[in-house]
């Protein structure tokens, strides 16, 4: 079996690695050229981005700013999974913001603008502490800002100014007050087949993942009951298939959708050593439309796992692996500021020994990289 | 971090796998024409034996046979772990069973045979029932002939009358009446640091190793602590760096060294799906001198394991990934009779569990080809 991914960076890599063991091969596009590379050695393999259509059982993604005339050709295919559709969902907020509303899922109150002065409305429509997204190529942080209060709105009209609103319009949001930020990661196969991994929490810092941990801490079975239901009602509305990842808010009990990215994602990574079946795995299956495989925590000494993203730094001590149950993951490219570099997957058999093995961790790992991660192992270190 | 592996089969394709998430660029060395090739599509790589040499952190072997005069050359390096003694211990019985003896670690009763004459000296001193295998080159099964009484004496010499026993001796065993054959996986890193995983059961027919269960269904602690003497006895006499696997007849309570693989093992692909840190990690991580990762079974979804050789076809059905908790590896490999083609990793939370998803799978795989499974999967599932 073939499968062909759009983008060629760590996803796509990762995604060769579980398919190889299985005997599937994964070859990937680098969307910047057309020429079709192998996944890790990004060397270019001998055979065209036709051919290599052609050749596959299954195309797919490994981000959702894929250039719409290469999905365009692949859609044409038969054989993209996501579909062009789920694809451009997850690629642009106006139609994301569509979907939520029209299929009724809970997301954060908000007003598309496309003239910067229906921003005094949106002040007060939704109140004057807001986020304003850019509505496409909006990716880890960028293009966004935020409004304090009414006050700041001339200086934010003036900053936004070079911006062609109606090419691009903004989303803007109403800045809620929530708890934590957590994630559903599932998967839905041709046949329609879905499982979801439990829940994961996230902890951002400038705009970017550093760690997560699953199952999120104190996530009862009805909030995982809640996020199924969010997740089957949007993978089946859209009749999606592959790994689809919904970011979400936790406000007291409630989960409001913040974001869908049509792929695996970073907060399912933890799936690679504390899941009986990894993401990466599952959407292999689920493309392929094969069974898909358990997506619980193993239990045991993997019962919860940890996820720390490794960015902007390439110094690491390997002797980090001494730390009973780290998982190393390396993606192989050339280090720059706030690139993701790679991930440190750990297994734990409960919450307080993960967070004592991260604290162990954060001895090799230098708080300028890691601002997180000791703050996160004390406060996983106390959960009895 | 660069390996370089001889053989380019399943097993440096499966270090490949494991290596390449953790950054390290496992490549390999096709030992029928001495060119370096990628272990997974078998490609040839742009550079010479030499340059790889040159290149390498670390050499290592995926098979024992390598011809004496690349292992001379490798050793040259500096750089080979194991190193050649270690390597033709495992390639030649003669010199194996005289380590064993020179440790003192049990193992069956046995004569050195360099003339045929020998034989009937054999059968007074071990008694009739023997087991004759060529010292080297015995490989699953080939070269090996069998005494039941001593009047196929004569016969038996007939047969081997060809050998030119000077040059490659016969090893003459007692044949024991044995409860099981287990074996212990382990590895030992440059720094001298030793991990162990669980005892695992194996089933053998024809010679060939078809069913492997981990941890072995009634391996007391005693046991496992037994056969952990004899691994460190092993790989601190031999200054063993990387991992090994010991093959073991159990009589009673009483562990005896079968024979010995101076690299990853087919009994311990277990580890992939059934442990934090997989035999190929750990081997990789070993020969770098990097700190050794978890070798237990993980526990919760993955307490015990099977492993189950797909030997000699390649017509399975897919379907068989809706058994929860399997994990299919797949070789590349054209398919021969008695050809290792692949192996399925079974993970579950109890013996009884194991038995009833290998009793699943049996489903989806013939008899023909997998014939232990079934009556595995009835033991198993009879495990309260």
């Amino acid at each position: 079996m073939q499968v062909l991914v759009y983008g060629a960076g760590q996803l796509a890599q990762m995604m060769y690695l579980d398919g190889a063991a299985l005997g599937i091969n994964v070859m990937a596009v680098d969307v910047n050229n057309n020429t079709v590379v192998h996944p890790v050695s990004k060397l270019p393999l001998e055979c065209t981005l036709e051919q290599a259509i052609e050749l596959a059982d299954a195309l797919t993604v490994e981000f959702e700013h894929v250039p719409e005339p290469l999905l365009e050709q692949a859609q044409a295919s038969g054989k993209l999974y996501p579909g062009i559709d789920a694809i451009l969902v997850g690629a642009d907020r106006v139609r994301e913001k569509a979907l939520l509303s029209g299929l009724a899922i809970p997301n954060c109150p908000y007003q598309v603008v496309d003239d910067l002065a229906q921003l005094d409305s949106c002040v007060d429509k939704l109140g004057e502490r807001l986020i304003i997204k850019a509505s496409r190529d909006g990716y880890d942080g960028y293009g966004q800002w935020r409004l304090k209060t009414a006050s700041e709105l001339p200086a934010l009209k003036s900053q936004l100014a070079e911006l062609d609103l109606k090419k691009v319009p903004l989303v803007v949001e109403q800045m809620l007050s929530f708890d934590r930020e957590v994630s559903l990661i599932g998967a839905r196969s041709k046949s329609g087949q879905v499982v979801v991994y439990p829940l994961a929490e996230n902890l951002h810092h400038e705009g970017q993942l550093h760690v997560s941990v699953a199952p999120a801490i104190a996530s009862s079975a009805a909030l995982n009951e809640q996020a199924r239901d969010i997740f089957t009602k949007l993978v089946n509305g859209m009749d999606y298939v592959g790994v689809l990842a919904v970011e979400l808010f936790q406000c007291g009990d409630e989960l409001l959708v913040n974001e869908l990215a049509p792929r695996v994602h970073n907060s399912g990574h933890w799936s690679q050593a504390g899941s009986p079946t990894s993401q990466f795995e599952n959407h292999l299956r689920a493309v392929l439309d094969l069974p898909l495989g358990l997506a619980c925590n193993t239990g045991g000494e993997a019962a919860v796992s940890a996820m720390i993203n490794i960015i902007g730094c390439d110094n690491h001590n390997m002797a980090l692996l001494g730390v009973p149950g780290v998982h190393f993951n390396w993606y192989g490219k050339t280090v720059r500021r706030k690139r993701k570099m790679g991930h440190i997957n750990v297994t734990a058999s409960n919450y307080a020994e993960l967070g004592s093995k991260l604290l162990s961790l954060s001895e090799y790992l230098s708080l300028a990289h890691f601002p997180c991660l000791s703050e996160e192992a004390s406060r996983l270190a106390s959960e009895s």
